[in-house]
Parts: structure tokens; sequence; C-alpha cells
């Protein structure tokens, strides 16, 4: 009787779940704790960097300038983040296509340079995070750290 | 009962965690229950509109135009369903408000013409529906019978 | 028999000049046809994919994103069979011409990557297909069986 | 002692007119401080908004969304910051001029809708702040209460 009524529990959790067609997303308090994580990491290396966050949508959730970071980096960081969220990849498997001869990917509407990560949870995508204001393979280093520290590599 | 317990405990917290970092979201099947309702009412009315449908995210899922429809309802009902989805009400809310005096709302970058109905599931935003091709007012009926017809409203 | 002869000619010559000013065009039926056998493909290969159709205008008539297709396929589907649409020829052909050293296409405003086709009527454009959400091969492979299951190649 | 003089008044001049060729601006970590106070007043009056902060250029410096807040939002918060800082007033001045017959302000590249305010020190301005996500009024207030908590009204 026990096993059945905590059998019957279980299967009604999974099925209440399944019901409810839902799917894991991203909220402020977790993209902070990412921002956070990529701004510890810039200050430790002394680079100045925008870093902005999107979220299950593709719609930006969080957006922050160090201190005298070049002012075309707020536009940079959300079209690499844009670009990591559309096509749920790195940035820099663009730039590394792109370099390699795949030259006809220029056409696209992408932004090929790396410093553009998409975060995922339980292999669905839940938002994309996007640096921009050093070289883009110091960028890269943030954006890894930044998910890595949060908890999403 | 110890097991029973355990089990219970386990249930609950995997409902507890999957509840509070999971939302409802739109799929294609239910999309094109949807679209069908809208088209269906619009044949029935002898009236030819685009139906367009925007998912979770605000990212198009569906768009269908009916044969003979004008061009610029392509647009338009994109524009609406936009419009509904970003500030989570009807198109016509910002219409009547408009026509009531609240004149400076036309500086903000919205589509305040009815036929735009955003889409809840459990008092969460899951899309929206953007009709265009008849009248503003006839719009709006293809799109409030297909939700509900399809069971949103 | 002159005045059968008379009307006889005069029915030829209005037919003749009606069948001059008409031309064939794709109506929200044959799309729908067009876009189920791209579904169908896509799902007995477990694709996930966005499907675009414009008209004999180059105006969207259709589009469907399937469950779990990047979020960057609803704009490149869109723009694979706009360029396919507007030269007359799949998008593959001006990526071959761009891998093989034709780099100064890329200024032109196309999309050059595999998934975009013309859909002909009787030598006439009459609209076009575009699919991304895959590689570009398989893109291409569901957009070429669409057309051929739809009998337009 | 003419000539130490002399040099002595030459050097002040020169630091007077350095000194008077600088003037104050707005960093991310005063930035971070009134968003605080904008999002603290938000939490206690159970409100959701986006809080968009621009520096003394009128570039984006930080922006944040609560959960909850309507997407469109997103926008409209820079929007009204930009216009609260283009003009160097409150987004609501305008927004009243509209309301009381001069609509003809329609036509300007403007955001007249309360909640956006500019940010000033030492009557210069320094940038702006721009709320959005409940009533106009109600986005106001927490744009008010921000500057005054920070020290800067």
């Amino acid at each position: 009787m026990k096993n059945f009524v905590a059998t019957f529990l279980l299967c009604f959790t999974i099925c209440t779940l399944a019901y409810a067609q839902t799917q894991p997303y991203l909220n402020l308090e977790t993209a902070t704790k990412i921002a956070d994580a990529a701004q510890e990491k810039a200050i430790s290396e002394n680079w100045n960097v925008v870093i902005s966050i999107l979220d299950q949508g593709g719609n930006l959730i969080l957006l922050r300038r160090m201190d005298g970071t070049q002012i075309g980096s707020i536009e940079i960081a959300q079209l690499k983040a844009k670009t990591a969220f559309e096509f749920k990849r790195s940035t820099k498997i663009f730039e590394d296509m792109i370099k390699e001869g795949s030259v006809h990917l220029i056409t696209m509407p992408i932004t090929a340079v790396e410093g553009g990560l998409p975060i995922f949870k339980d292999d669905v995508i839940i938002g994309s995070i996007g640096i921009s204001g050093v070289t883009s393979a110091q960028d890269g280093i943030i954006a890894e750290t930044a998910l890595r520290v949060a908890g999403f590599m």
C-alpha cells in the first residue's frame, strides 16, 4: 500500500510537470550573479567592458557598462548576445568558420566575433551573454568565466 | 512510513524547484489550433486577413496570409501582435486611450489599432495574436474568436 | 458562315488578350501543401526548422517555426526566400560562387546560404521557399523535397 | 620678484583654465546606487519595472529588467531616458504640454510619457533615468525616489 501511494505520488508529480508544458527561464537574480562574475573577472584583469545579458526570449534583462569602456561596445555586446541566443552557439564558432573560408556566412545577419555565449539549463536555452570592450579573445574569456562561476558551464 | 514521507518530500521538492524555475510556453501545435480557429471564423464571414502569432518570447511562430489580403497587413498583423505581447494587453486599449484624449501615447513605439491580443496561460503571458486585413473591429472579432475557440479566453 | 468566322476571330482575340494579361500566382492552399511537405520531411528526419514561403510578389504568405528551432532562423528563412525570389535562383548558387572566389558578391543585398529556392510554374516565378534551422545542406534537402512533393520540381 | 609673481599668475591661470575644461560625469558606481534606490522603491511597492540609466553623453550605462516586467518596457525605459537627457527636462513636461493642446509636439522625436528624468550635478547634466513597467505616474514616482535617495534632487 505504501509503495502504491509513493508510486502514485511520483507519477502524479511527473504528469503534472509534463502537462504544465513549462520550460526553464532566466530571472534577474541569476542574471545579476552572472554579471557580477563577469565584472569581477574584468576588474581582476583591469579590463573595461560592457556586460549584456538576454533572457529565454532573447530580450535584454541586464546591461552594465564599466567606466572607460568604448561607447561602441554598448551595441556590440548586445549584438554578440543576440547572435549567441539566436543560433544557440558561441559567436566564436561563426568567427572561426568565416576565417577558415566559409566567407559566404558574412551575408547572414550575424555578429561573428568572439564574446557571445548561449546560456543553457537542462539542454534548453534560457538566454545568452555578450561581452565587448577589450580584445575579442579577452571578451570571450570574461564570458566563459562568468558562466563557469555562475554554474552554467 | 519513512519511505512514504521521503517520496512525498522528493515529489514536493521536484514540484517546487520545477515550478520556481520554469514557466509555460506556446508550441507550434497550439499556435496552429489558434490560427485554424481564426481562419475558420474569417472564412465564415468572407473576410481576408493575415494571421500572425508570437510565442512567449515575442518571436514569430506562425503567419498565414489568406488569398486577396492587402499586402500591408503582413506587417500590421505582426505589429499588432508585437504591441499586444510587449504590453500584455489588447491593442484596442491603446486605441481607446488615444481616442479619448491621451494623445501623448502616440509618441510611444506602439501600434494602437484593434486586432492584437495577448495570450495568457495560468496568468503568465505565453504569446500573442495579431489580425489585420478587414476593419480593425472585424480584425478584433477574429482575434477574440480564435482565442475563445482555442480555450484561451 | 462569314458571321461565324468573324465571331470566332473575335473570341480568339479576346481570349488571347485576356491570357496575355494574366499570370500564374501562388495561393495559400498551395503554399500550405508545400509547407506540409516540408514539415513532413523535417519531422521524418527529426530536424527542427522554420519554413517560409513568399508569393509571386515576393511577399510573405506563410511562415511556420517548428518547436525548438533556433530563433535566428525566423529571419534567415525569410532572407533565403527573399534572395531566391529576387534573383530567381537557388541561394546555393550564390554560396558556391562566393566560396569559389567571387567574394565581391558579399557586397550585394543577398543571403548566400543554401536553403532558398524559387518556385516556378510554366516558366514564370510564382514565389519562393526558404528553410533554416539545421545545417544549410539539410535546409536545402527540405526545400527541394517540399517542391518535388508539391509538384514544382 | 616680478618674474616670480608673473610666473605664479600664469601657472594659476593655466590650472584654472584646465580645471574649467572638465565637467562632472556619471560613473557605473553612482549609476548602480541610483538603480538600487529605484529597485528598492519598486520592490517596496510590489511594482515590476525596467530601470534604464544614461551617462553624460546620453549613452546607456545600466539597464535592469525586474522579473515579470512587460517586454515593451525595455525600449520605453530607454526612450524616456533619451528624451529626458536630450531635452534636459522631465518627460512629464512634454506629456502635459501635449495633453493641454500642444499636439504638434508629437512630430518631434520624443517620448512624451512620465517616467524619464534628467540627472544634474552642479547645474550640469550628467545623465538621465528612465523607468517603465507600471502606470506612467508610478514610473515617475520610482524615478523621482531614486534620484532623491541618491542625492540628486
